[in-house]
């Protein structure tokens, strides 16, 4: 006897999902089987609220169940700074961190392997929102990994003629890590991007 | 700005799944609400169907979509031979390994650390198959670590007065390991459990 055709749906189904493996998915699928009725049903409601809830903001293109998004529509916010990051992930992780200005996000990176170019980031629409409503700064915070610094040095290169003020975030030694358990690669950066203290 | 409470409840939902930790819940929940909506359409619809379609067989707890299941259903199979395992997935694996017998499906097995013991488990209703049915060998085949051990021996004491003939599947190397690479423990099994060759 194989296994019934609907559980070897959902095995295939889990699988498709991002870092879930054949076992992990197998796992899933007899979970949810096996849990009483709710759990199943609470995650499908789940995934069905979040999917009709969710829209993508016309501005910064974060995720949010209003349009424009709560940070976009928020008058006290420092609208001369615009942070550039990859995801809507990157957004809740550096609104906790406290940053109180404007965001706009790539939904991506440039990624040769993957086929993923420029053009299919937002990039047009932040060049648009430059000219409609010139940020004092503008700081790409895409990931410090090798597609994250290139990314952001191909936006260097195309936002170059609109004048706009660019930074890039930090790279340093992570607060609470101890100097001898950082990677070289880290130290160097942290001297690299020493600051003056007077 | 927190992330929408849609977005929120979603994570905490993957996350109450087995072995899906806070970051991989995050994952899972944003790539459904960037991906195309048919992808969460058909997660949806695969855990549904899932949920809808199988029963748990009231002879075997197995889980099929037909009621008694496939296995027990087919009057090919050699009913001489019951092999118990804790979980349907165990059923799916013997059953590609060619086995022809009957199963039972446990639905766990004993363990102290989350409270389960041996009347949780569907002991009962074997008892019972071996009262109405007795098969010649019933083989005991819960996972060969401490709990799936644990929990053949306590069969072994509760099954002694049916006067059925117990057995064990066997533990040594694993076929295509090499000697030199497998723990102290396998050899061991593999030395105590050599069979005659003539």
């Amino acid at each position: 006897m194989s296994r019934p055709r609907s559980v070897e749906r959902l095995i295939e189904s889990f699988g498709r999902l991002p870092g879930i493996g054949p076992k992990t998915s197998e796992r899933l699928t007899y979970f949810l089987l096996r849990s009483e009725k709710r759990v199943a049903a609470e995650l499908v409601k789940a995934i069905e609220d979040a999917r009709n809830s969710t829209k993508v903001c016309s501005q910064c293109f974060n995720l949010d169940e209003v349009e424009p998004c709560r940070v976009c529509a928020d008058e006290t916010r420092d609208r001369s700074v615009v942070l550039v990051v990859e995801d809507p992930r990157d957004v809740a992780a550096f609104e906790e961190s406290g940053f109180r200005g404007l965001y706009h996000v790539l939904q991506g990176r440039v990624s040769s392997l993957e086929g993923i170019g420029l053009d299919d980031l937002t990039l047009t629409a932040l060049e648009q929102r430059i000219r409609d409503e010139p940020p004092e700064e503008i700081v790409l915070a895409t990931n410090p990994d090798l597609e994250g610094e290139g990314t952001a040095q191909l936006i260097v290169e195309r936002l170059a003629e609109t004048g706009a003020r660019l930074t890039r975030i930090a790279r340093g030694i992570p607060a609470g890590a101890t100097i001898t358990q950082v990677s070289k690669s880290i130290l160097s950066d942290a001297v690299e991007g020493r600051r003056p203290l007077s």
